[in-house]
């Protein structure tokens, strides 16, 4: 299989750069061997991605906006585009005019030159788009499921759910074969300012192993959804290889995820990692508890259908969160 | 009230510009004057329209996706922009390339450019964005009501539900106020190709007042949605100045249309100008019943809600839309 990864430099995309290029049955694409891995990001130089010393890998560093960092990138096609790259929520809240040029004018043009690379005699190749549960936006209503209206309530959710329309479009037009993913928190990211306004969930965890104090911006009641690292990237390599038959109309599926309260996080985190959680205390902000602690229960029967799965418990979550950190 | 009405040479915003620049309580918005009128379209060469030889009217020919030409048309703001500019159904499914950059790049372009041009002061101007029912796609449930999911099953209609969600994030980030009004068939567009696969609801009315045979591609049983020009002008002028706080999350919402068969429309538009029902002949194509002849009872309470009106009955409407033939 011949792959091409964008944002393969940010934290899930190096993630699942190590298991595409990782020998064996959970390797690859769960162990359909990669031949050729593009990875792409605006800079490579990380030294974790500069260690990929494999004859397989072809790095392209540039802004995809740029038409010809995307002739780069997909010339000689390939049989799935994880595209991963965006500007994250916070960062496009800021400056939404650059969201619109990364999340969807770049995105377009990303996707639609991706279908004109593939060999004619092929079949629409496989895309697979990481939208995000902002789609949805808040308040929320008292359960979510697949019939919930989407409304974002903010510029990076609003531009995620146009792509998701437009890879609709494509489907319908065969230019590309599109699996689009709605992700929710995932845990735990890298500390540290990443855009990223639910970065509190993953700030608790570095906190707490560090025996750091942590002030919570989001009250002990606070509910969020999210799964693990390992969890994100098995249900990315399944979008990569499941029949698109699976898919319900629109194209797109919010995938499972746990949803559980902040409190109940700190105390799985605590006691699995040894610390004590009165390192946590609380000082609520009242939009972020809104737009990111008000995560009512979330059922997904077209994701499950289609075969995606969530951590199965908090505790098998923080577990396996605490072995990525 | 200074106005920007783009499409001013099609059907709609011709009827509209006849509307804005007439005196009295029917004419300008709702009988507030009209100081400034920017009629805007690819070409404004038209005897029709050339006749409009006002001194409030300012003339901008030229492309919309070239930013020169959206400079010119934005140029010293308004209050009202009335977008009506678009590629049509059909002629947006043949090239959607073209549909992307008109439908959905030069739209987006041409709001934020209006946006810019404000008044640092002044509140948000209004944009009236006349959006389409193809947001909803088919097959349709058994009734369409303001809860129906969305999901278009045409590029055009994809593109134009994008821009609806675009604008509600520019209405958040206080760009615009925009107020974004689904239209059905509009009756009677002029003869002839428009790039609008439901031309035939327009087409059997020329045929019977001319007493020509007509070969419906829809069956006699095909149910449509539709309103005559002159409530559609109605409800744009509404939407003009209308409070913005009557429109429900989203921004957007289904015009209120009638519901009838085509044998019903035949039969109106005959007895009202004294042809033979009979000149119709039907041969349904598959595609277009499915896409244009199949639609449900319509429910639209928030429409209803915000003021927007059909035309009362099938008689009321076939009566209007003769008038303006």
């Amino acid at each position: 299989m011949r792959i091409i990864l964008t944002g393969a430099g940010g934290f899930v995309g190096r993630h699942l750069a190590h298991r595409l290029l990782s020998p064996g049955p959970n390797g690859g694409l769960n162990g359909r061997p990669v031949t050729r891995l593009v990875l792409a990001d605006l800079e490579l130089a990380d030294p974790e991605l500069a260690a990929f010393d494999d004859a397989r890998v072809v790095r392209v560093a540039g802004d995809l906006s740029d038409a010809d960092v995307r002739a780069r990138l997909v010339a000689g096609g390939a049989d799935v585009l994880f595209h991963l790259a965006a500007l994250p929520g916070g960062a496009a809240a800021r400056d939404p005019g650059l969201s619109r040029k990364v999340n969807l004018d770049g995105t377009l043009d990303l996707v639609e030159a991706f279908a004109a690379a593939k060999d004619a005699a092929a079949p629409p190749p496989r895309v697979v788009y990481t939208s995000t549960i902002a789609v949805l936006g808040h308040p929320m209503p008292a359960t979510v499921d697949d019939a919930t209206p989407l409304r974002p309530a903010m510029t990076y959710g609003a531009h995620k759910l146009m792509v998701e329309l437009a890879l609709a479009d494509y489907r319908r037009r065969g230019l590309v074969d599109p699996v689009a993913i709605r992700l929710s928190g995932i845990l735990a990211r890298p500390g540290g300012a990443t855009g990223l306004k639910s970065a509190f969930m993953s700030d608790v965890f570095h906190a707490l192993v560090a025996r750091r104090p942590y002030t919570c911006p989001v009250s002990p009641a606070a509910t969020i959804w999210a799964m693990s690292l390992d969890r994100c990237v098995d249900n990315l390599v399944h979008a990569a290889v499941m029949e698109s038959g699976l898919m319900p109309a629109g194209g797109a599926v919010t995938l499972p995820a746990l949803c559980f309260s902040m409190e109940s996080l700190v105390g799985a985190i605590a006691r699995l990692a040894g610390a004590d959680p009165a390192l946590v205390s609380y000082a609520p902000d009242a939009g972020l508890e809104a737009a990111f602690g008000a995560h009512p229960p979330l059922e997904t029967p077209a994701a499950d259908a289609a075969g995606f799965r969530h951590d199965g418990t908090v505790d098998a979550l923080v577990e396996s969160a605490l072995a990525t950190l």
